[in-house]
């Protein structure tokens, strides 16, 4: 039976862009400010296309080889089509679009987010949240449209062959997840690249300016001060839409391979039938994405703010509401489509436990379990990022004895952070897990992925405000205009940090459920890190993230050197530059950030990929395994601990823009404790924009490339053989293109069933596995009739 | 037939006690300065015993409650006897009495270094080196004579009762490990209480007495000055001879136990007997031990300088010859040793792969990748931190941009220095593991281990020259003392930092063994991180070492706050003090600093201790095994990064002292540059002196841990039954104390073999787990003929 459930997310993902283009013409319309905030923004508008034109010119080389790569491993591979090749590009090429939309929009949103703002607080919010709205719509909208359509297609082309369902399906799944690997790959290079590129220009533009010169930020004498906000959006936008597209697509993914894996268990009790083309289990994380777009778009129109004096806490109240109506709508809507597209009771096999019955309400209490460890992990995040809160305030009071102690205690408070979210990471593996599987940890990270669009929306409008602000302060427009952007960034601010916790969340959970597909396709028998070599790999992996880290931020290091000494230079070479009579060479800086980040994102972007096909290739599947869970557990820590001491660091800074109290004395701006604020800050720069973002992109590609590469390895890196019996082969009851046979046959009489891997080694000798199906007399029965009743 | 081999360990403990003796009464019969010098030692000594007995009153309170949890462990579990108690409260005994030893010498050392320094380089050399031998002699010694003199007893105690060989040792062994998680709690304790105390006074004293009031480091006018020197005693030298003698003792238990999973393998073939009580394996490691102190000493006679007037280099030199003449030493004693008490070939079973024949001098090539391994690490730690090279150079040139971009180089140094060490070290899991299985593993860790008594004296001369050195200056001695003193103890920091290398890499290799020991002795099948509960909690585990960083250095922080206001007070309140007319009040500090670091070690101590435990019970043996996994993976990557950003924040600040190059100009002590290099010379303290050291004694003191609970948790979270088939058992072929019994039996007719393990639920059923040998029918009838031999 066919099914039309596909053109249900199609549709939605259709409005959506629809939408966008709706809310990006009234953006558009806006007016565009006078004709030097006009120039402003065109200067930055450049600047950011030119670094994008430059990234993506050096990315087509990648995709190439890529590609080749990809079609080499699809000659060698029965279950990957080469259709592998064509999803990839157009991952990257979707990919690279989403940044692309988000960053014309916010190029064009800031002069007029500025100019609305000399008038009113709410149009100012109404504007630059309508560019973020683009943004997030956009990254949604092509996300789900692509997956929709390419599903659509591969189904059609390979459902209908020879061979059982499921096999086919793993066709399905595994060219899809060439789309997937396509956007990640393009997401970690867009993140690095992006993160350098903006860290560099601010560190620099602060260290001279604000700290050497005394000119505050965005001071139009700055040299740097074009390449820093060039930088926020490349790096801030277009980085962060390439990011959020590929854990989208990522995530949904995972969980629609898992849903196969829910299917052919289900095939084994009784034949799998229902009227969503017997895909229902797959199907239904991409329809909740689809919904989660048009829940987003309701959850737009409640952000707006009436009165013009309104401060931080009215305009997070506003956002607060459209994000929480979003997701109490998704969830509403999850409810029934899990009733409506899961069959009331699945059969799922628990790894070691055999096969259970589970409610489909499981799956959705995993969703449950899944939204509500993601935003118990974003208020965790929130506490010990916020202003006010004791983590800041600990950092503002260790700012009075210098530099040193503020850098221990942000260390401290970021490392400090990582105990509750790793408890409540872990509860949620575990609750969703026993609840419904590694379906269950799919669905889980796919709740709280699925209103991407407004999450987006939300995070998008800070790097906006930011501009506007930097953009009415080199325009010299009245101060109001700057305080009222001000109001806006700094609620982007916390926004930023709170969807940090988010993303890093879903993203463990995604990779966690990429890893359960990883293990469930190889046909390895566990990850067993009592293995010497298991266990080597999961140390080398674990050091991945680190190392990874580590090159991202010496080069912010390194450019941000360049960058200081260059505007140095300019100060002292151009004459009357402090007077604002003579003009600073902006371009120069762009460019030092463009070579820079162009540079520098190379190493730790092919580090990424390279690493897990020489482990896999050299080692076999279950050390590659040992080392995905080590990059795993390791790239949770450093994200968690970069990303809240880098936010916590920004926000002790700010909080003495309004004054703190330390040992019973005020303190404000200029002090010496605000300066030793300000050096925490910029150490916590690349943590918190450079490489704690990136940790969850490395790890969801590091599963998507095992993933990928997985039918290449050798499967088992070790067998057991049989006792000799007397065994006469009844049936051969399923077999797969993996060279997987399960056989009923008789061992003395008795009556048994045993799945038998064939594999060929290079010199044509075939090796043969067996693993036996053990139980009862009457279990064993049970299973063969379970079996053959499935290939009916 | 009874060994007389034991006493060999016994005579060479005894014997590098006697040359401690004789070292100890030679330090003290050299002049102790005049009446300013010896008071001022004086008071060091005061403030350390003051510190270490106010410590040993606490953890008197720890020694008791923890007895107390292990006699009643002992009641609940067959394997494990009473005596556990006795060994554990020696094992701390021991370990408190090493750091107690180490310490009184380094008090008396300080002084007569600076005295022997007024007229000689070479004779101040030997003071302290003469210091820092008395130390290690009496870590090793006490080590060694420790754990022989129990094993001795033990086996008097249980060998001779009914049961098998296997088992018997067992409850031998699973004593001794109490000895060594008493020396191990004591030793994470002392660490970071000292640890604590000593970077508390440190940075106090720092931050006030030199960037505030800039007065030089170890002036008598800072009244942190006193504290600081005591915290280099408590914290340096007690703390490391804790430390390190806890290391030692873990080594040597972990390769015992391993040697007797060796004996017990290699009796399923043929009956084991050897000339040293059928007990060869497991006392190969303690002979090595005991040789090695012999080696320690023949090697401490070679360090001399003969020129007064020396520099680093040749200091370094002398040290190294001594190390390495010791090194190669022990490595030809093994050689023979191996020979001499090992089979020639080995019955080792490999986890999955069965039984191979491994020759012993696989064992030495294993002990050959221990040492290779490292000093390769000692290499690289050493590149990564020593003055002159790459990484440190780079940490000066961005000091010129202030502290925020020398932070930042710091930082990634740190990170960076993970990558060879991992790579290494995953190397010498794998190398070590395939020549020699977990056997091999643990003899690559004792090797690195065998000259602690020389490491020691290397690493513990360096704190007593640097107290010299504040001992002379406040003595207001002439200034070529302190520049003699300052070349011992920059040697001294170069030592420390390839110490830490070592220890590192060999705590973790250590604690694998351990955990091969673990998995062996629960009798789980692996761990298997495909299982959603093991998986959540490898997350936990890796957590661990972050959140215990966190705390470590939140409590440096603020009890150097604490120093920072009470020394500003003091400089505030006490009249004439800037001028030396007013005395500062020294004991206030002091107190400050022993209250902290009593108050916070606790904390972090219990984390240790408690939530494997607490894992262990609520989640079984598989999930506690991931934990363990999680906390080695994630303490391995702390403790390099921590270590070696540490260390080479601290080098590039003293890069300054004799001047560097940064873009082209001559910068010195009192630039910018110097100040920037300061602040991150602050943050490294805590990093290297503090949380970095003390990820050795979490990771292994996590693994013995777990291995003294393996016996009352679980075992098998999961079973598998076999099918229903016409059995008839033939034989009972082995049991032990864990009910597992090894059964022979005709299936169908055919002969099988099969593990059966009984387990008790609380309610008193029985439930029956199985595994089966699977094999060819001939190998079925080997593996029960190999059964049946060893049981004779």
């Amino acid at each position: 039976m066919e099914s039309n459930m596909i053109f249900v997310p199609i549709a939605l993902a259709i409005l959506g862009l629809l939408f966008m283009f709706i809310k990006m013409a009234w953006v558009k319309k806006q007016a565009p400010g006078n004709e030097r905030m006009q120039e402003i923004s065109k200067s930055i508008k450049e600047g950011a296309l030119a670094f994008l034109a430059a990234e993506y010119r050096l990315l087509v080389i990648f995709v190439v080889i890529a590609s080749a790569a990809l079609f080499g491993i699809s000659l060698l591979v029965p279950t990957t089509s080469w259709m592998i090749v064509p999803a990839f590009v157009f991952g990257a090429i979707f990919s690279a679009l989403a940044g692309n939309i988000g960053m014309r929009i916010a190029t064009e949103a800031n002069a007029r987010t500025a100019e609305a703002a000399k008038t009113s607080l709410p149009q100012a919010l109404k504007v630059s949240f309508g560019g973020g709205t683009v943004m997030g719509l956009g990254v949604a909208g092509l996300a789900v449209l692509g997956l929709s359509l390419f599903f659509m297609f591969f189904t059609s082309q390979f459902m209908g062959a020879e061979g059982s369902f499921y096999n086919n399906m793993t066709i399905v799944l595994e060219a899809l997840a060439g789309f997937s690997l396509g956007a990640e790959s393009i997401a970690l290079f867009a993140r690095v690249g992006g993160g350098i590129y903006t860290k560099a220009a601010d560190v620099g533009a602060d260290l001279v300016g604000k700290v050497e010169a005394g000119i505050p930020e965005d001071d139009p004498r700055n040299p740097a001060t074009i390449a820093d906000n060039v930088g926020d959006n490349v790096g801030d936008v277009a980085g962060m839409g390439a990011d959020l597209f590929g854990s989208y697509v990522a995530t949904v993914l995972a969980a629609m391979v898992l849903g196969n894996y829910v299917i052919r268990d289900m095939s084994q009790t009784t034949q799998f039938t229902d009227a969503f083309g017997n895909m229902g289990p797959i199907l239904l994380p991409v329809v909740i994405a689809g919904v989660g777009i048009l829940a987003s778009i309701i959850g737009t129109f409640l952000v707006s703010v009436k009165n013009n004096e309104a401060k931080e806490a009215q305009v997070q109240k506003a956002l607060d509401l459209g994000n929480w109506v979003a997701i109490i709508l998704t969830v509403i809507a999850s409810y029934f489509l899990i009733q409506y597209m899961l069959p009331e009771t699945l059969q799922m096999n628990f790894f070691g436990e055999g096969f259970k019955s589970v409610s489909s309400m499981n799956v959705f209490y995993s969703t449950l379990i899944g939204l509500a460890v993601g935003a118990l992990i974003s208020v965790v995040t929130a506490y010990y990022t916020s202003l006010g809160k004791k983590p800041v305030l600990d950092i503002v009071q260790n700012s009075s004895t210098g530099a040193a102690t503020n850098i221990i205690a942000g260390l401290a408070v970021g490392m400090k952070s990582t105990f509750l979210s790793v408890i409540l990471f872990a509860a949620a593996i575990y609750g969703s897990y026993e609840l419904a599987g590694f379906y269950g940890v799919a669905l889980a990270a796919s709740a709280m992925m699925a209103t991407t669009a407004m999450q987006l929306a939300i995070d998008a409008f800070g790097p906006i405000a930011d501009n506007a602000g930097g953009v009415a302060e080199m325009s010299e427009l009245e101060d109001h205009v700057r305080e009222r952007t001000d109001i806006l960034d700094s609620v982007g601010n916390t926004t930023a940090a709170v969807g940090k916790g988010f993303a890093i969340a879903s993203a463990a959970l995604t990779a966690l459920a990429l890893f359960a597909a990883y293990v469930t396709f190889t046909g390895i028998d566990g990850i067993n890190i009592f293995k010497a070599d298991v266990l080597a790999m999961l140390f080398v992996g674990g050091m991945i993230p680190v190392i990874f880290s580590a090159l991202a931020m010496k080069s912010v290091g390194k450019a941000a050197m360049e960058m200081v000494q260059e505007v140095r230079r300019q100060f002292k070479e151009i004459p009357g530059i402090m007077e604002g009579t003579g003009t600073p060479e902006y371009a120069k800086c762009v460019d030092i950030s463009t070579k820079a980040a162009l540079k520098e994102m190379i190493l730790p972007g092919l580090i990424t990929i390279i690493t897990p096909i020489i482990i896999g290739l050299l080692f076999g599947a279950e050390p590659l395994g040992g080392y995905m869970a080590g990059v795993c557990v390791s790239g949770v820590m450093w994200a968690i601990f970069q990303n809240n001491a880098g936010g916590a660091w920004d926000n002790a800074k700010k909080s003495f823009e309004a004054g703190v109290e330390i040992n019973g004395e005020m303190t404000y701006k200029g002090s010496d404790a605000h300066k030793a604020a300000v050096t925490g800050d910029t150490v916590g720069d690349p943590f918190k924009d450079t490489s704690g973002p990136s940790m969850n992109i490395l790890i969801k590609l590091t599963c998507l490339v095992g993933l990928v590469i997985a039918p290449i390895l050798g499967g088992h890196t070790e067998g057991t053989a049989v006792a000799s019996h007397n065994v006469e082969v009844i049936d051969a009851l399923e077999s797969n293109a993996k060279k997987k046979v399960k056989v009923a046959f008789k061992m003395d009489g008795d009556l048994a069933v045993a799945t038998v891997t064939y594999e060929t080694t290079k010199d044509g000798k075939i090796i043969q596995e067996v693993q036996e199906f053990k139980g009862s007399l009457e279990e064993v029965e049970a299973e063969v009739k379970k079996i053959k009743v499935s290939l009916k």
